[in-house]
């Protein structure tokens, strides 16, 4: 909270695409999300803001519901900072809503779990509408196989397997609530709802599942995979096209909007 | 035909995200897709080649489903004419299927109906999502009510009250076969299948749907309009962003591939 009273700690949802985007995250030289929202809270407030998210998506990555929290030291009535951030954030941002919350809320470590969408086109000819929104496989996807294969993953486990080099995590275990598959039209649609992700894990489960619904491996192979908790086994990371940001669930108390993951897309 | 022998009359199916371009048809000094088509299968061919289209979209209108012929000089497999123009294209465009035609055919003059498909997206907030791929407005639609007030405008009728100012058409009446309109998650869509259409009827038509689906007009006042035949009684004409031409129909014995309106939006 900033010091002389009259702030207030703000809860924002947002929606972005992502494709201009280095990632969620400031980095030197790079034009990150995190940047651009700042910006725009700053020139609305006339302050200078910080902003956490729940979940620091990478280049190339979309969200219709990431969550972020800020401390602002003016005040505003709600609507004013969803329409008044608007006018200062560039079309590929918004900001869907805005709530006032205790200063126990943190974006990042008051969320119990994330959901990711990850959408997928099987066509053997490329999609100009789905580019830059989606993932893309040539050969029809089986969807049922992929869906047996997820369930393999679900409970608490170590996911090494499906996590990057870089990754920083302390733990490699992390809970998997949900994995379901689905075809919407031309797209199968993968959702995870976890605890939280290791560093690409998403993108990896993802091209573990592509190379079951393609046939290349019978859907046991998950289960193999996921106890070697070795990345080698693993198939490539998937691209980051496909991969949306859904939906941050956090305690009732708070009184946060509920999200519709498949509200927009792809 | 090109003399010589060897040569065929080509359908071909294509997408496109109208964004970036000019519309369909080939103008002096702008982008057009017409262009891009060109200049693909002249650069795979080796020799120059024109196209006829089925529906001439207008600057950032989408396409899933149009139609073009061509002669061409040169016999390729026709998977060949998908893989091999598609190498040629930006990204915003793409062939989606080919077939060889009798010289009988012709994409505009054969086709026996067009489909078009309107993305609204009605919510107070906007989506980074939805900017260029659909039209928005602001406050929730009432879909039974645009439903009802389309059905008056189904059938055999001078379109005038819909029509663009500069449309070159002879003759205003055209034959409207369906007028639906559903909601799909944040979006209201609305298709038309007619035989043809006068300039900016598709946008015209769904700028009126729209002030019934607020509220500001009820259902019966689209047969007032359209009895009328005047231009000024109508509702301003809607984005491009959200009109995406889905389907071309010619009879059976040409035996084109079948379009699937929905597979890919917005």
């Amino acid at each position: 909270m900033p010091p002389g009273g009259g702030g207030a700690r703000l809860a924002l949802g947002l929606e972005y695409d992502g494709r201009p985007f280095s990632g969620w995250q400031t980095q030197p030289d790079r034009s990150a999300v995190q940047d651009g929202v700042e910006h725009a809270l700053a020139a609305f407030s006339g302050q200078r803001v910080a902003t956490i998210c729940a979940g620091r998506t990478d280049a190339g990555v979309h969200a219709t519901g990431q969550v972020v929290h800020a401390d602002v030291a003016v005040e505003r009535p709600l609507q004013g900072w969803v329409r008044g951030v608007n006018r200062f954030l560039p079309a590929t941002i918004a900001v869907r809503w805005a709530r006032v919350v205790p200063d126990t809320f943190h974006a990042r470590y008051s969320a119990i779990a994330r959901r990711y969408d990850y959408w997928l086109y099987d066509d053997p000819v490329r999609s100009p509408l789905a580019t830059g929104r989606s993932g893309w496989v040539t050969r029809r996807l089986d969807v049922d196989a992929m869906q047996l294969a997820g369930r393999l993953l679900l409970g608490r486990h170590d996911f090494s397997a499906f996590r990057a080099a870089e990754c920083q995590a302390a733990s490699p275990v992390r809970d998997l609530f949900e994995l379901g598959v689905v075809r919407r039209g031309a797209y199968v649609v993968v959702h995870l709802l976890a605890n939280a992700y290791l560093q690409h894990m998403v993108r990896n489960i993802v091209g573990c599942l592509v190379y079951v619904g393609i046939g290349r491996r019978a859907p046991g192979w998950l289960a193999e995979v996921l106890a070697a908790r070795d990345r080698r086994l693993a198939a490539p990371t998937f691209a980051a096209a496909g991969l949306y940001l859904s939906d941050v669930r956090y305690p009732a108390a708070f009184g946060l909007p509920g999200a519709d993951p498949l509200r927009v897309a792809p």
